[in-house]
């Protein structure tokens, strides 16, 4: 049982939970709790290492016999010393220490995520989910937005790491993907066309915007046409995790 | 300036942050931060008083400049006690205290949220301000879902607060104004008719459910029919807050 703080295991993934430079330099995330790291199972992630309390729920010990079945490194660890990692204290006992193994963007598109200035973790992650429920093929994610594999935009992300290919790539790189896939590329705002107006069947990236400052000016540059969620309401806005949940589900009653 | 913990509008302030019995009791809650004060003086919300502090940003002084020509006791406080009062210390040297005055539930309806068995405060202010944005005309509060006035739920509701009739009433109150208004009652759930097969036109009420436990006995019972959001990418839900926003506004396509 690791019972020092400074055991190398732990000194990583408490590095993993901090900065990005930090997951960028190690090629690795953490995924936190007993139901994440089940879905990290299923979807045959490339597993480091993953530390444990020596008391689970037994959702939690049937987890760990699986892993160790499958040849994944589980060590025990202190249960105070585990808590410490954790901002949320929510890891139910397991943290597993993942690759940054991505999924390649396929190389046919026709729906695409571009979370803008999206700086609130919970909503990066609100938008992963719902883009991973919506059939997105892959989510592109410029500079000024917050770090996908942050601890709490996986968790608020709800497994939709193990199922998207997500990829932080400056504005160039998109620009270029959406022209070689010949995507048309609608910008989130609420001057734009209504959503039920508009024509989405035909291949597409979809720009969201941040809260706070609205779209970025490298957004708009890259954007074809802006579009909107009609609101009777006339209140100021939306939540960024909801205009883009309205906006992809849009895309996905078009296409049925 | 009030420089005493023991002042009896800090103590009101503090109960009325606290627990949803301070609230009822006191018939009273609180606005914290500069946008939120000023959508409660826009829309003509009675005021009890506001405490600020003596530095203020821009706005916020114009603000207070406002709400004293408005006769609106606004007193000033030291600074560590205001910001001792806020869990996030978010107030930007402003809050409100505001009369629970709400907004009767509309006579004729045709169109009402039901918020079940939601337990996040974040995820409830999402709806409201979803609902708000999407036309709603009252959102009935069963006693299972965590109190619409507390102080992260205001937040969260960017302004809903003071445009929606919100009211927190028992299951039988709830039956009693759905069949009144001849509402079709919806609950929403994965096993449901397809939201873009269903007519959503006629008057309606949806309950949305939280993401714990589903819905509750209660809500099924009250329910006439079922659904939900097709999901292509096949995940296991969407949250609490996504599914009611892509419903609510596929209600407001129908009807547009």
């Amino acid at each position: 049982m690791i019972t020092s703080s400074q055991n190398p295991k732990l000194k990583l993934a408490r590095a993993l939970l901090g900065r990005p430079k930090e997951r960028r330099a190690a090629g690795a995330f953490v995924a936190e709790g007993v139901r994440l790291v089940e879905e990290a199972a299923l979807s045959g992630w490339p597993f480091r290492f993953v530390l444990h309390t020596e008391a689970l729920s037994e959702r939690g010990e049937a987890l760990i016999e699986k892993l160790k079945t499958k040849n994944v490194d589980c060590e025990t660890v202190d249960e105070r010393l585990l808590q410490s990692l954790s901002d949320t204290g929510n890891t139910q006992g397991i943290i597993a220490i993942l690759d940054y193994s991505l999924f390649p963007v396929p190389p046919i598109l026709d729906f695409v995520l571009i979370p803008d200035q999206i700086r609130d973790p919970g909503n990066l992650g609100m938008l992963l989910r719902t883009a991973a429920a919506a059939g997105v093929q892959a989510v592109l994610i410029p500079p000024e937005t917050t770090d996908a594999f942050a601890p709490k935009v996986v968790r608020a992300g709800m497994g939709a790491h193990f199922r998207l290919p997500i990829h932080a790539m400056e504005w160039e790189e998109i620009r270029r993907i959406s022209e070689s896939a010949k995507l048309k590329v609608w910008l989130a705002d609420m001057e734009g066309r209504s959503c039920w107006q508009a024509d989405l069947r035909a291949p597409l990236a979809l720009i969201v915007g941040g809260e706070a400052e609205g779209a970025s000016a490298q957004a708009s540059k890259l954007a074809d046409e802006q579009l909107c969620v009609p609101m009777p309401g006339r209140v100021e806005s939306l939540n960024a995790g909801v205009a883009g949940a309205v906006l992809m589900f849009e895309v996905v009653r078009q296409r049925s």
